[in-house]
């Protein structure tokens, strides 16, 4: 929750209001999605990610997932890490293809690692992220299919 | 529920289970969306739309829309009245764009039809759709800025 609340209220890359309350929030990341994991080190939580399924009925095979990382323990790779597992997960759980559905574009770090990861930008949307201080920015649509 | 129950059982359009039940088809299409129409006419309902945010915080500006037109009703323009209809309706509820996160790249008409009404096709979603006699197409994200 810590870590949820650290980077909703930044308003910088996740599509929450930064009025979400812990109730909400628990309801987003733990009830709604299908798992959500954590990475823990000396009894610490650095990192968190849920897979859930991104449409329903002919849309089923493809999850969606959202990682968060610590703003304490971030350029270590956690969030490689994290990608890497759901992939691993997503497999498991039937998925055949994962989709972020909203990456703003002024989050460099982040697309360029999920590109680095074979996530394809397959869609742009123009001015649909309302950055705190860059104002209306593109979200990407990022696309990897996990199988043949 | 009749319209939706029609149009969900082909499985060609919506993301949506086949097995939707009517609590959860009304959670859908009552509920969860900000809005909802009917078009009525000699005491039927035709065709129905929903109004909804379709990002929470950075990108609540966005709205989505679903429409669905009874098959006993097709082909006379009651799709392109409904989407209009929405739009306005988009506008005086605040938003400045409106998003269709999965159409069915097999689903023409529709294509067809946003595109005339001024919507861009902006992402292409790889086999993201399993539809029910060509098996896995493309989805489409289509996308129209309202306001300036």
């Amino acid at each position: 929750m810590a870590i949820f609340h650290e980077i909703v209220l930044a308003g910088e890359t996740y599509a929450y209001a930064t009025t979400t309350t812990k109730e909400q929030a628990e309801k987003i990341w733990l009830e709604v999605p299908r798992k959500t994991f954590v990475f823990e080190e000396d009894g610490k939580v650095w990192g968190t990610y849920y897979i859930k399924t991104n449409q329903a009925g002919p849309g089923s095979h493809v999850c969606n997932c959202g990682y968060m990382v610590s703003s304490l323990a971030r350029g270590k790779g956690l969030a490689t890490l994290m990608c890497e597992h759901s992939q691993q997960i997503a497999l498991k759980l039937g998925y055949k293809a994962m989709q972020f559905n909203f990456v703003a574009s002024s989050n460099e770090g982040a697309v360029h690692l999920w590109s680095k990861l074979g996530f394809e930008t397959v869609g742009r949307l123009p001015k649909a992220f309302n950055h705190p201080s860059k104002g209306f920015v593109d979200a990407l649509v990022m696309y990897k299919w996990l199988q043949n």
